[in-house]
């Protein structure tokens, strides 16, 4: 089974001035023979990310430090060819990927955490470590870093910071942009920049650094990040339970805030991810259960013990039935494993999976899901629906054969499901980005005055266009 | 006494055409004759902030609507005037007071909530309405709008949005632009714009809604806002202590993260300002006083109780006394009183206060206020901190007469302070801004290459200059 994009094909390698001897030969010299890559078997595995189609490198280049880095660009600036920055490669839009060829610009060696301040409660790394091993390190500290975007053991926090990745928390603790408080980035041109600093507080000037959360690669390349850390929580729990409609399901998310609990973590699952993942692991969920809510908190042991009761108390009472509370981590893993088991169960419905992340406001989940429903069976064209239902941020997965007509049809059930999310005062992304997977789509979502806006800004980083050309515009 | 910068003088009213029959006609037949006001004396008011120095207005405009503010700045690049918004009025750092004529433009009759969504957690509101008040129409319905600048009851959304304002809640909560999700703006030319949206989450083109949180008005005028709220806390508590100097009172602000507790607040008060409100106010704090910590949590009623039962304990243990921990609200309110007598009680030291805010990682705090005393020894000039220990934003008063001489030691102070906190890893501005007031020091805290990019942004969205000319780079 493929991840895949279905909404462009792959173009083979494209040749551009990087594969001009004399730049490949300046490349070595500015960051070392073994450091610059063009055998094309070496170089491929860099022309692909999460989607899986393959636009293969001219040259890989791994520089280690931020000097580097702006030799690297000042270099592409002078002979024209494209540079495009990829951390672990995971995205699902692209946005590592070199559609127009040139140079990938590998972080993997800029992977050293600089300081852990315990007192001050910030980490300043480099790009290439991966978000993984950072809250590994912070948490030796009693902290955590909580941006938790699902591929975090392999994605890089410099992807995550140029993507502004989401993940599971974010009801409670927000994306990784509320988390980033100063960078060090190099520009197109080769000029090295610093945004923000090392604390919450700052207003001196622009805001640099919120724009360069999200903004993929295109108009600079994160060289250090200086990141807030909170105090890790003593405790987490989660309730799971089964309802008999999703609509029965997301009309609980709403009715804790009144209480003053803010979960963590509020996910659903539709009734055709549970018919996948009974299929392939035998749960043994009931066959009554159309749809699963779970819900995390975190905080002191006391509190955690108390919100999850209530918690467990407000979903019985509005339809949850199977209510189960883990007592323990141990007991808490296992409720998670149901969430885990989607991805590889929908295998069984077709060989590319459409995975599409639109949000809405949460109380609009229902209609959402509904309405991509009515679009899949519109479109004779299988759908199944997760995710982060706390922040309406919900995957929708069209699955399909490679046959050229079912493609087609998926292609329609995209665009439609955009439509829908777009209608119920949602967007087209939660936290996968724009890449060139749905830069088609971009104008369904940003009105014409303020994609102008964006083009420019992009002109003020990059005048020449070398950053991660055919991305977010095209 | 006067609140003032010192480091400019006013020139009297400035002459552009904003004062041309022809423009006044026409900005009244956009908003009615009854909303341009050109008579000196109603607009001189809005010629100043809390900076108190006086640049009038030629006109002050008021608009009711987008439209009407889309019209009035394509006005003003056909005839190239300068337009300020303009909120409360009440900013420290000269950002609504056009310094180069023109107009105001006052957001006062744009003061309406539009929807408050307490399922969705979002307020959508006009740039006119008092943060104060936009509290309490959320808290109607249980929830909350974290920052809190001291201004608050008077001072504008719009303007908060304007210089990503802070307050007492970051430790715990963030700033203004943590709770931004989208904006509509007009940007100098008057074209309308809308960034982000209603969701948390939301990777769709770049980040153009954190860019607008602290750009101080000069890339475009936010005509309505998109707010997250968080559910009301059930409790909050206070405690309150002396300690015999100042490093002791700092070194206990670290010591809770690692028992899992995050204040809300952790506010510190110098020995001159206890010497201060001592004098005119006779609270009876202790001789012994050289410092007061104020330590506030929020939270369940239990969480609250045990979280200010563990504070008080280890500030106990570590050099506190009086230590008095608040058990009603009434009593929270009697702890604050200290706080709130600083600045009506420094007037006796002199006419002018200078109020500087710089920001330095927390545990630097001790050596901020260490250093900034020798620096005003060496000057021989009154000074007294107080302010934000918990995010190191601390609020830095120097007191002096208006003997030029006073103010050229004073200013010379203010200079050092800069270099201190820079020098400590911190910056110029955490929560008033730039300005015209701090526009002088822009570039000891802001390298060449950023600035040019900061420039080249504000050419982007305003290329004739037109918005809140001679901020922040003049």
């Amino acid at each position: 089974m493929m991840y895949q994009s279905i909404h462009f094909q792959s173009k083979g390698r494209a040749t551009t001035n990087a594969s001009n001897p004399e730049v490949i030969r300046k490349m070595k010299e500015i960051v070392g023979e073994e450091n610059v890559w063009v055998d094309p078997q070496k170089v491929e595995p860099y022309g692909a990310d999460a989607v899986k189609e393959k636009f293969p490198p001219e040259a890989v280049v791994f520089p280690e430090s931020t000097e580097q880095v702006s030799r690297i660009l000042k270099l592409a600036n002078e002979y024209r060819f494209p540079v495009t920055a990829r951390g672990g490669g995971v995205g699902y839009t692209g946005g590592a990927v070199p559609i127009e060829g040139g140079i990938v610009l590998g972080t993997d060696r800029m992977n050293k955490i600089i300081e852990i301040n315990v007192d001050d409660l910030y980490v300043i790394c480099q790009p290439g470590i991966t978000t993984y091993n950072l809250q590994k390190e912070v948490e030796k500290y009693g902290l955590m870093f909580p941006p938790d975007p699902a591929s975090y053991k392999e994605s890089y926090i410099g992807g995550n910071i140029a993507e502004n990745a989401g993940g599971m928390r974010t009801p409670k603790y927000g994306v990784t942009k509320h988390y980033v408080l100063g960078l060090e980035v190099v520009t197109a041109t080769g000029e090295i920049i610093r945004t923000g600093g090392k604390t919450v507080k700052n207003v001196v000037g622009f805001d640099l650094t919120g724009l360069f959360c999200g903004s993929e690669g295109m108009l600079g390349i994160i060289t250090e990040a200086t990141l807030k850390l909170v105090p890790m929580p003593e405790a987490t729990a989660t309730v799971r339970a089964n309802f008999r409609t999703m609509e029965e399901a997301c009309k609980v998310l709403t009715k804790f805030t009144p209480l003053g609990i803010l979960p963590m973590a509020m996910e659903v699952i539709d009734k055709y991810c549970i018919e996948a993942v009974e299929g392939s692991f035998a749960f043994g969920l009931s066959k009554e259960a159309n749809a699963i809510l779970l819900v995390a908190v975190d905080g002191s042991k006391e509190e955690v013990e108390k919100q999850a009761r209530i918690i467990e108390e407000i979903i019985r009472k509005n339809g949850g039935f199977d209510v189960m509370r883990s007592r323990t981590k141990e007991e808490e893993d296992k409720l998670w494993d149901v969430r885990r088991a989607i991805s590889p169960s929908l295998t069984k419905y077709g060989e590319l999976k459409i995975n599409e992340d639109v949000v809405v406001p949460r109380s609009k989940v229902p209609e959402l899901v509904a309405g991509v429903e009515a679009i899949a069976r519109k479109y004779n064209t299988f759908v199944a629906n997760f995710g982060h239902a706390g922040d309406g941020n919900i995957h929708v997965n069209f699955v399909c054969s490679r046959n050229p007509e079912e493609i087609r049809r998926a292609r329609a059930c995209v665009k439609e499901t955009f439509e829908l999310a777009i209608k119920l005062g949602g967007t087209i992304s939660g936290e996968h980005g724009i890449g060139y997977v749905k830069a088609p789509y971009l104008e369904m979502a940003v009105d014409k005055p303020t994609l102008e806006i964006m083009k420019a800004i992009k002109k003020v980083f990059d005048p020449n266009g070398i950053l991660n050309p055919g991305k977010m515009f095209a």
